[in-house]
């Protein structure tokens, strides 16, 4: 076994594909030195489906509850932190909706986010910009996407000046839902929340990078995602390690 | 932070800690020389409500089905080694039931445990065995507990003399509905599961010692577990990483 998880602050540097991915237009003094996160913080997910993934919404306010997490990365992930840094004292929080783009973000964003204060705020949205463009439901483009989800993070950063933000990176897998129609336009969309990121200087999460070597590696894409874009339990806890390689190394619990 | 999780099959011999407790009593030549786990092998998790953990009881033949795991530890181990060893076509299935004791596992273990013919089996179950006794709806005493889980494992050996036994220990924080008066017959029960796991040269993951050493290492129980009986997100994940490090090193994919 190559791959090792911890939440150890050092892991970060030894894992080179991932910090060489994430890290490298970060400016130390905006991220790594000033967004420590602090017992007490809250943590809040923010998405579409995936992040979702059928989470109670009666229980929504419930930090940290079972049910309120959903069953996918957002809730494997809350148990890695919890479990390990239990001296933290984290408030996590899902607030995902299926179906959702950017602008369903946008429209809810006071209520779901800025209200809730989050310290760590953790988005993954993209994949209803295009499928339901492609479904002829939505005619967003790359440019109002990545125009929305700049907006979106400015807003953000005007209220929430210290909150360390998070910018996962949209992916599909080529199997299921996924064909040629998808391409280049969803490239262009992922390369779009990369720019995003850099503008505003927030972590980012390669994900598309992350499936497209556990493929590459041998595996079927269908083991990850059947669909092409919800993942498998393992696909969520691909994705659920390789964000805590990446965010733990801001934990200073 | 000290704690690592690592499927290594090496880590399990590093971590002197939880290795003492479980293999200190395993003939090495009945279980780590013959019984390590080929690709294609299909786990089970079997138990009460804590295994269970909101399952859904329509996905239950669907092998390593996000719902169908539940939400608990079964579905947190899942994750972790379906995620880090894709090549293994591991089949996972969690068939917990809320409410049940050893008796009820035994009624329905045809069906829910020997058809499906599991190469790794997980079980824990014991402490509805004593809670249904103190609300007065069971007449089951340490020594009926210890005889019906020895009844159950020596059947299993039997028609499945190849598959590796996992036997969990019981456990309880004190806390929610925890009181004195589950002791010493809690404890003695306890005692029963390690007896049984020893006369039957099973593997055994000391869950009570987990939650021990994490609540003396200055974490409230609750946080572990509310009520004292079902974990917390932080619990089952604590136990997902516990039983990771004794099980993986059984692992030959």
């Amino acid at each position: 076994m190559k791959s090792e998880f911890s939440l150890n602050r050092r892991s970060i540097l030894k894992n080179s594909i991932v910090s060489g991915a994430c890290l490298s237009f970060l400016s130390k003094t905006s991220v790594a030195n000033t967004k420590k996160i602090a017992k007490g913080s809250t943590v809040l997910f923010q998405g579409d489906s995936i992040t979702d993934a059928g989470r109670d919404r009666r229980a929504e306010n419930r930090a940290n509850h079972s049910g309120m997490l959903g069953r996918g990365y957002p809730h494997a992930i809350a148990g890695q932190i919890l479990s390990k840094l239990p001296q933290g004292k984290l408030k996590i929080y899902n607030r995902g909706i299926s179906g959702n783009k950017v602008p369903d973000l946008a429209a809810r964003w006071e209520k779901d986010c800025l209200n809730l204060k989050p310290n760590i705020l953790s988005i993954l949205i993209g994949v209803n910009d295009i499928w339901h463009k492609l479904n002829g439901n939505y005619k967003g483009t790359v440019q109002d996407y990545e125009m929305q989800y700049s907006e979106l993070i400015k807003r953000t950063k005007e209220k929430l000046p210290n909150t360390l933000i998070i910018i996962c990176e949209p992916f599909v897998l080529r199997c299921g839902a996924i064909n040629d129609a998808w391409f280049p336009d969803f490239d262009e969309r992922r390369a779009a929340s990369k720019k995003v990121s850099k503008k505003f200087e927030t972590l980012f999460v390669p994900f598309q990078k992350m499936f497209d070597d556990a493929v590459a590696s041998g595996t079927e894409p269908e083991y990850w995602a059947g669909d092409g874009v919800h993942p498998s339990v393992a696909g969520h806890a691909l994705m659920a390690n390789t964000w805590i390689n990446i965010v733990s190394n801001y934990f200073d619990l």
